[in-house]
């Protein structure tokens, strides 16, 4: 779409996410979590630049997170081919490369009885050691099924990823997750003739699961869901000519990132880790880079304001680390809202401020929700933030004469 | 589109566009050119009516003259029937009426060599009066070529317009301006098997032109640009119901109401000159002025921040000579921004503001970009705009029951 605009120049981009940043006003909460946090650097970057609120989807409309990545990164989020599978998006986001003929399933470990009824969806929320351990127990066992090689790998703690490969696989088979204990898992189902195959080798992957797992305490079954392929994502580099990096240390939004074809760069949990990995790998030629911050989003869930002021704070304290490195454009923001006041995530639009050479300024004399409410970009959709970066990285052309 | 909510109303709309008028802050510029003039006139319209920003096509896109003009009128300036060649808008520009089957070029009067090698590509920018001298020499020495009419006519210092006009043409030929000199023109390659004989007719064209310029000093060759046929546009009374005038002095501007379908009228250059053309036509039986001023571009792209203002200034002093004809809709606004701190075309988005009797007041107090941020408008597409002239003018039905 923007090819024809796009042109080089030697610039950079980094785009810091906070993970559901925005945050609601009400008489419990008279202040968000980002109006309450002190913000000198972010403060600063705001008054030499512009401020607004990005749009996830719409008006009302409350994102997932592989949704609302998806727009930050330029992509409709509505689009069906952006309406990714679970199960792509978590092997992708353990560095697992899909090919399109592959079929990408997430699985839990569960706990069932001695009569296959399930007592635990989760088996007991079993440490991330105890998964890894578990699911190379199944990858060493199962090979393959049917002619169709399966591939078992651990995601994080109960959850594991299988990956099946050959050919003539179908991703249309329901979920085994009854959602619910107290009942038996539900069958694979295929919704479509040509899944039948798929589905019966499912089928044999959990009774095959369901032996090898007979000595486990907790983890004695599995659940099988978002049963998906690879999506056919337009890459970064040439949706917007950039070589990208991803410095995000958890799985799903490594995923996301993976399928839109950034480089996922290992790194460690803590924001300061994270923006060190950013300085490690600066010129390292990428001249993009995406950097994800969970713990806002998970302190909003809790309703906890003092931990997500803490969190934003962390952020702040830290920002001269990617400020020193005189980034052409700096953008900030949250894929979607998550106020404490609502435990959960919003369709509130979230606080974006943008920082470059041509940005130019606006009265917002701060970063929060307050300012960002009269700042010059008004309320806009967050699939124009890639066209945004590009404007101010000066790597658009002028579109006509 | 709008057709079933078209009413008549005895109302007219003044849409004032001063091109290039939005402008950014910065260390550098603390102040816009439009926040740094004197406008008393209209900080009074802006202090009684709405303010806002308008978006020429979206946050981060930088658009040409014409996909911008293309905006304001309320055409999609992205819709590739919208992106109208250089040929057709410069020949409509001059007044010339296009017919479908005809093929428009625009031309460049340039230098070359004895090895017919280009040595300036705009012949030394000869002066209007020369242009219009040697496009009269060709047009009275190429009257047809292999059985099509072919017209040749001036248009501004060295450009021209060639028409081609008969039956079995095509414009899908490509330009023969390489873009530098030190080489030799390219040949009009045809993109399509249908548009060979074209080529071969442009080809035959140039060959003769440089035999009637043999003798020129400087204008000894030509080259032909932005072939291009007349766009399919709905027109301007069809689409809105309006009977428009277009007061605008520079062709391009020209061009894109004229293919509009507005009445282009002759005017003078200086704004008191296009305001005094809108006086005499006033009560004409039209409904609807653009009146383009363009010196605010020029400016910008200078960089001259001192000029900028002196013509917004200028534009103030003289407004009321429009506020005296007390039309229903007054509209000001650019067709996109062009701030003296980039020298350029950018994205932002334009200070609008809207003057009529229901259009309401805002909290805005004068006509600028820190106001109009703050405006009740919102930052909002320029495709809006027409539709808002039509309703603040009683020219628009409700929607539904």
């Amino acid at each position: 779409m923007l090819g024809h605009l796009l042109r080089h120049a030697d610039t950079k981009i980094v785009l810091l996410i906070l993970d559901g940043l925005g945050g609601i006003r009400n008489d419990e909460f008279p202040e968000t979590a980002l109006e309450a946090a002190k913000t000198p650097h972010l403060d600063e970057l705001a008054a030499n630049g512009l401020c607004g609120r990005s749009l996830p989807i719409s008006l009302g409309i409350t994102p997932g997170s592989g949704p609302a990545h998806f727009a930050l990164f330029g992509y409709d989020p509505l689009a069906p081919e952006n309406d990714i599978g679970r199960g792509a998006l978590e092997v992708t986001g353990v560095g697992f490369e899909l090919l399109e003929s592959d079929v990408a399933i997430r699985g839990n470990f569960a706990t069932m009885d001695g009569d296959g009824v399930l007592t635990d969806r989760r088996a007991g929320r079993i440490p991330h050691e105890e998964g890894v351990r578990i699911s190379g127990k199944l990858d060493d066992a199962i090979h393959e099924i049917d002619g169709i090689e399966v591939i078992v790998m651990p995601v994080r703690e109960y959850r594991f990823g299988v990956v099946l490969r050959g050919k003539g696989l179908s991703p249309e088979v329901e979920e085994t997750d009854p959602q619910l204990t107290g009942v038996k898992p539900l069958p694979p189902v295929p919704r479509v003739p040509e899944a039948q195959r798929t589905a019966r080798i499912i089928e044999e992957f959990i009774s095959r699961a369901n032996e090898v797992l007979a000595d486990e305490q907790k983890a004695n079954t599995v659940l099988m869901r978002g049963i998906s392929s690879k999506p056919l994502i337009q890459p970064f580099s040439e949706r917007f000519g950039l070589k990208a990096a991803a410095i995000a240390s958890y799985p799903l939004y490594r995923g996301v990132a993976g399928l839109c074809g950034m480089k996922l760069v290992e790194t460690g949990f803590s924001v300061k880790e994270e923006f060190d990995t950013l300085r490690s790998i600066y010129n390292e030629g990428f001249d993009f880079f995406f950097i994800h911050i969970k713990k806002t989003d998970s302190y909003g869930e809790d309703g906890n304001i003092e931990g997500k002021i803490k969190v934003i704070e962390e952020v702040d304290a830290n920002l001269p680390m990617i400020t020193e490195l005189r980034p052409d454009v700096l953008m900030v923001t949250g894929d979607h809202s998550t106020p404490c006041a609502l435990k959960s995530h919003s369709w509130h639009p979230v606080p974006f401020l943008i920082h470059s050479t041509s940005c130019g300024k606006d009265d917002s004399t701060a970063f929060n929700e307050r300012e960002c409410d009269r700042g010059g970009l008004g309320v806009f959709d967050a699939t124009s933030i890639m066209e945004l970066a590009l404007a101010n990285a000066g790597k658009l052309k002028k579109h006509g004469a």
